[in-house]
């Protein structure tokens, strides 16, 4: 359920290079260098999983020391849960490719996605770090889309054209990613860059913003990466006041922009989701809060037995009431509950729906793509999240990846 | 990884009658009905589903209402998700047994598992019920474990032989389940008697505590079912004193008894698990509070990773450590994380351990059975929980199991 990004506009103010080092993969590019132009402002969030892999706790900290102007990002090996030598590890590459390019090494943020608990191959990295610096160039972003990927099955990209004040703005969005998140793959990294003009301040509240309603509203199994990361890049090559005020109007078509290439990001690595057949958007509405919302989706859609009946086309709908039942929504009342496959109705006021015919649910089922509805009755909250069906593919992968 | 049970003792007061109600099954008895003597007491633990079915909620009421004489259970239909009517069948269900055996509706307390959202069938339950009334004797047991599975492979049963003041009593339970738990077949149900003397504010502690270790410590995909019921009866049918106070010599020896039946019972259930074929023991240690290390354990227990993992005989401990960081610890110091597979220490300080050795690692993943270890450094509490892998099978049974 993945197709190929369509162009990719570059981004003044962001040259790429890419090249193969060989540390996993073989005949094909595996590491990338981002330089961004003197005065570019970079946003950030990070994996929240306690276990967080050296690069992004380094990546975090040079953040907070230097301004950036590179990104260094390599794929096919994590360089997650490898204690003080990993970190020691990211910090020399950041360190060679410093030097290179004559500025602190704090300049320079790290990123690794691929095999945890593996140390980095510095002879590799240490050859391979000057070839893509030297090469950077305007037109890389589809280069880098393939470079950043592990078990992916397509390059995820995507860019926007904006106007402002007559001049025209891009927004450039890449992101690697086939499971949320599968930690050997260590795995969900995202880059979008700007030329638009924006405060460090703005930048982050934009990708925060953005970034809530798309990377963190999907999910494949639940699993979260040792090594998430999505980075925000502002350069303000454009002529533009800077933006430094989220009630302004260059603000919101920045933030829409945004907002709409990182959900379209997040949605391309449910599509590439491990063995997945489905593309599946679970809408939970009238609740009495937007977090009692998003708790019955994710049960619904973590639910190893709705995630099959999504697999066999089967309108098992017993199996999603039973997923809102558990999900601790406290008070619940059932007899208020109604449940919607597209646009018909399988259960309402807590029972089966009158007029409900089981082949009119499997005939939404067997689409590719569709939506499962729940209305919980008690407020006017609601959420939507994104995910896919668990396939016996799903298993072979996970079960067959490292033999 | 499953055995059938060894023989089961019948328990002075408790009598069993089968029989085939053709409710869904076909060549196999599906009803049982339990008699328990005149002054019997009951405790039971139900679902905490918001979507609790009709009989679980009709057996809360019964039970509170009278004293309870009968239990009547079916196999093949949850009789759950089916509203007002769902709530008269099960009424009507208790009624025509009270009616045979002349006792208060209120003293039946209804049971039932199966496919969720379907009616019960009245007519077939009318003819069935006054049989199995008519059959009851003591030699029960087996016949009922039979007649209450649905997707088990095997019935599950155990008995413990007790001596108390030179008179041997004995604690006899039963349960099904295959799937913690698979609310299609709507699932986990056991049954417990003893002959000693119990008063019910004791048995119901006796049962609670004995629950909390062992059905609340399995899990095979997470799920929890409509339908789920434990119930401990005392018969008082030995000589002795009615055990009154948990402090009681008395009651260590039956809570013991009770503890081991539940525990055993709650094991098989795991053995029994869809797809399943490997057992596999999480101890999360060193926590600062058991709720913590259950929080853990159970995060790894329902990774799709880990689990896929496991079904591989893949030591991949990266999977296992990113669980550990996801599950939510505040201010978890990932320098002071261990982890083990059995007696092999594969991580220490947050890394991968000096001496490790993939090789050991895969040599006790590929037994059936197993411990996965995690010291947490930050406390004196553990818990234990049991799990199964998840196999490609896990996902067959599930998608084709309506078809």
């Amino acid at each position: 359920v993945s197709n190929g990004p369509p162009e990719l506009y570059p981004v003044r103010g962001v040259k790429i290079g890419t090249v193969r080092s060989g540390e996993r993969y073989r005949g094909r590019d595996d590491l990338v260098v981002l330089e961004l132009s003197p005065g570019s402002h970079v946003a950030a969030t990070f994996t929240r999983n306690a276990f967080c892999a050296a690069p992004v706790q380094l990546a975090k900290t040079h953040k907070n020391i230097a301004a950036s102007r590179y990104l260094l990002i390599n794929a096919g090996n994590a360089n997650a849960v490898t204690g003080t030598r990993g970190l020691e590890d990211a910090r020399a590459c950041c360190q060679m490719l410093s030097e290179h390019a004559g500025c602190p090494v704090e300049s320079v943020l790290p990123f690794s996605t691929g095999v945890i608990g593996t140390y980095l191959n510095l002879d590799a990295m240490s050859a391979a770090i000057p070839v893509a610096f030297q090469s950077v160039h305007a037109d890389g972003w589809m280069a880098a889309a393939h470079a950043i990927m592990t078990t992916d099955t397509v390059p995820k990209g995507i860019s926007r054209e904006l106007s402002w004040q007559g001049e025209r703005f891009v927004v450039t969005g890449i992101a690697k990613g086939a499971g949320m998140i599968r930690p050997d793959m260590a795995t969900m990294l995202a880059f979008i860059a700007t030329d638009m003009r924006v405060s460090t301040g703005v930048l982050q509240q934009c990708l925060e913003a953005a970034v809530g309603g798309s990377f963190h509203r999907i999910t494949v199994d639940g699993d979260t990466s040792t090594n998430d990361a999505c980075v925000l890049i502002a350069t303000g090559q454009g002529r533009m006041d800077e933006i430094t005020d989220t009630e302004s109007e260059a603000y919101a078509i920045l933030s829409e922009a945004v907002a709409d290439v990182c959900l379209r990001l997040a949605q391309a690595v449910v599509r590439d989701g491990e063995g997945a057949t489905k593309f599946v958007s679970i809408v939970v509405r009238q609740g009495s809060s937007q977090a009692e919302c998003l708790r019955v989706a994710y049960t619904i859609a973590h639910s190893p037995l709705v995630k099959t009946a999504l697999f066999a086309s089967d309108p098992n709908w017993g199996r999603i009431l039973a997923a809102v039942g558990r999900a601790g929504v406290p008070t619940l009342d059932i007899s208020k509950v109604a449940l919607w496959l597209d646009h018909i109705q399988v259960v309402q006021e807590g029972a089966v729906a009158v007029n409900y015919k089981e082949d009119d649910g499997r005939e939404v089922m067997v689409k590719p793509e569709f939506t499962i509805g729940v209305d919980l009755g008690r407020g006017s909250a609601s959420a939507t999240i994104w995910t896919c069906d668990l396939s016996q593919q799903y298993v072979t992968i996970n079960a067959e990846y490292r033999t």
